[in-house]
């Protein structure tokens, strides 16, 4: 049963246990500096398949497949899946997860998907909804430059400010508290935010705001400050909305997050100094492969204790955009703390 | 905290509230058999609006408004909506709700949005995440109609099986229990089906196996035969899938639904001698005005006991269809009871 604490911010007494995680990334994801920590790295990004839509979606299927396998569950084990992604009508996920036969729960939130769909795996298992709960998304460059921007043939030229969609998949599975396991200890769920940022190349300034308000939202309900988390890890902010992020947690809340408890997933996944990303990685799969490979291992080791995952979505579209509108944001944030037995 | 029945099946012991429900259509929903029903007909299906996007998110807008004021809500008073829709990256739903200020859960279950959104609604309610929650969906004719098929312009032609996109929204407003209110009794999501279909002007076929194996799994976790029910309301199966319907249930299920406990949102929506709807209605908007109004009418009165609402989604895009892909179907059923305190 949830407890709420403050106006915003659910407690899980429970501790809902995170099983197991798996990511799985394409060729440009496996040359950057997590290239080590993947479950698997595919050297052909189309994954054997005939389309980049299909390959999403294959790598969607390789995800839960492998965390499943490290759980030591099977699908019918699972109660509920909660997934989505970014591909018009999530067709990522639905093609994907077609053949598990697990109760299918379609999620979306753009990139904050992955935290969103924990918050929700987190809930559904501490209320007894599922014993057994999976969360997973995806992202492909290729699909998303063509249904977002261009095809790739077109070889159009992109902005500093932009971000690279990662290629990458990442599931968790979720289930009853276990003390060797890392565990799901909060969510907030975000509220949308829309400074009337424009430029669909440059989501990084689009979506500070809304990760901003979502950190001060759980540190205020949770009565504490920053440095009650080892980590804030957003999502997919790059470069740009780095800055901005932290500027505007100072400026409009009075948080000073130092930058060694930050880390973003779009500046962890690709080195930028030597790989072309631009601003960084973006995309459902950036933080989805990031918090299920480094980030996990490093809760379940005990060298991160409590980390407060903060995916950031852009919730516009092609025809938003065309149309003239600024850019809603949303951000979702879970606190995944290290095990209990683990080492202090 | 939900308590698992059977294998799919989640009861909600505190019977959450529908404290109240709003229902908002266009022009032609409003000549049709339900017209005395809705809370708000509008006279121009653009709204008003710039453009048909932007018309839908403000049903979305509207219906949200009307149904906080019918339980006497403010936003504020919400801890969190589940919203979603058909448009690209569902922005009927984030522009539509950007201004409320409430901590925004997008989800995605295409026409079966609006059981999915209550069902979680509900789980977050019972479960104590969420003292106030709202459900909302939306769809609308002229967006679905250029984002899915031809712009209007082209005055496309559609076959017989074909279904006419509904330009409505719905929301309900969940709470705590209240003893002459109409409850949340349980909730089964659905899984994936997809038996091979790949027409996509003819929904009802497709989804028609997976709303018969989300009733078989309900009734099979329930113990109970479908006279346990007042009435199913599937969500958008029209003419062709209702008569599947029932045919597979019988025949795959050993279930025997009669017609009179059977009704079809789609079929209720138009009439089709008089309205040139082919099939009948579709789209998220159709289940969810029919819902919220007549059916929580009937609910409120107690003329209806017991109701399974079964909305069913197709989970396709054009790109899946353009690449030769069948059509995976989902199905999600909540049983919504009449009040306690109503007479029997």
């Amino acid at each position: 049963m949830a407890q709420r604490i403050g106006r915003y911010t659910l407690r899980f007494p429970s501790h809902p246990a995170v099983l197991a995680g798996a990511a799985v990334v394409g060729t440009t994801e496996g040359e950057g500096p997590l290239r080590a920590e993947f479950d698997r790295v595919f050297p052909d990004d189309t994954l054997g398949e005939s389309s980049f839509e299909k390959a999403e979606s294959a790598l969607q299927r390789e995800a839960v497949t492998l965390a499943l396998e490290k759980a030591g569950k099977r699908p019918r084990d699972a109660d509920l899946i909660f997934a989505g992604d970014l591909l018009n009508q999530c067709i990522g996920s639905s093609f994907g997860l077609r053949d598990f036969g697990i109760p299918f729960v379609g999620v979306y939130g753009a990139c904050s998907t992955m935290a969103l769909a924990l918050g929700l795996a987190g809930l559904a298992v501490d209320a007894n909804a599922a014993r057994l709960a999976l969360a997973v998304t995806s992202s492909h460059f290729c699909s998303a430059e063509r249904q977002f921007r261009q095809p790739l043939e077109y070889g159009g030229q992109r902005p500093p400010t932009a971000q690279r969609t990662a290629t990458a998949a990442g599931a968790s599975v979720l289930g009853a508290h276990e003390p060797d396991k890392p565990y799901l200890a909060a969510a907030t769920f975000g509220r949308i935010v829309d400074l009337g940022v424009q430029d669909a190349n440059n989501m990084g300034a689009a979506m500070a705001p809304a990760a901003a308000r979502t950190v001060a939202d759980f540190l205020h309900d949770a009565g504490a400050g920053p440095d009650s988390l080892d980590l804030v890890l957003t999502g997919d902010l790059g470069a740009v909305g780095t800055a901005l992020f932290r500027t505007l947690l100072n400026k409009d809340y009075g948080i000073a997050l130092s930058e060694t408890r930050h880390a973003d997933c779009g500046l962890l996944l690709y080195d930028r100094e030597t790989q072309d990303v631009h601003a960084g990685g973006s995309g459902c799969g950036c933080s989805a492969s990031v918090f299920n490979s480094h980030i996990l291992r490093q809760l379940q080791c005990g060298a991160l204790r409590r980390v407060l995952l903060v995916a950031t979505g852009a919730l516009l579209s092609q025809t938003s955009t065309l149309q003239g509108e600024s850019i809603p944001c949303v951000a979702h944030a879970v606190l995944v703390c290290a095990p209990e037995n683990g080492k202090e």
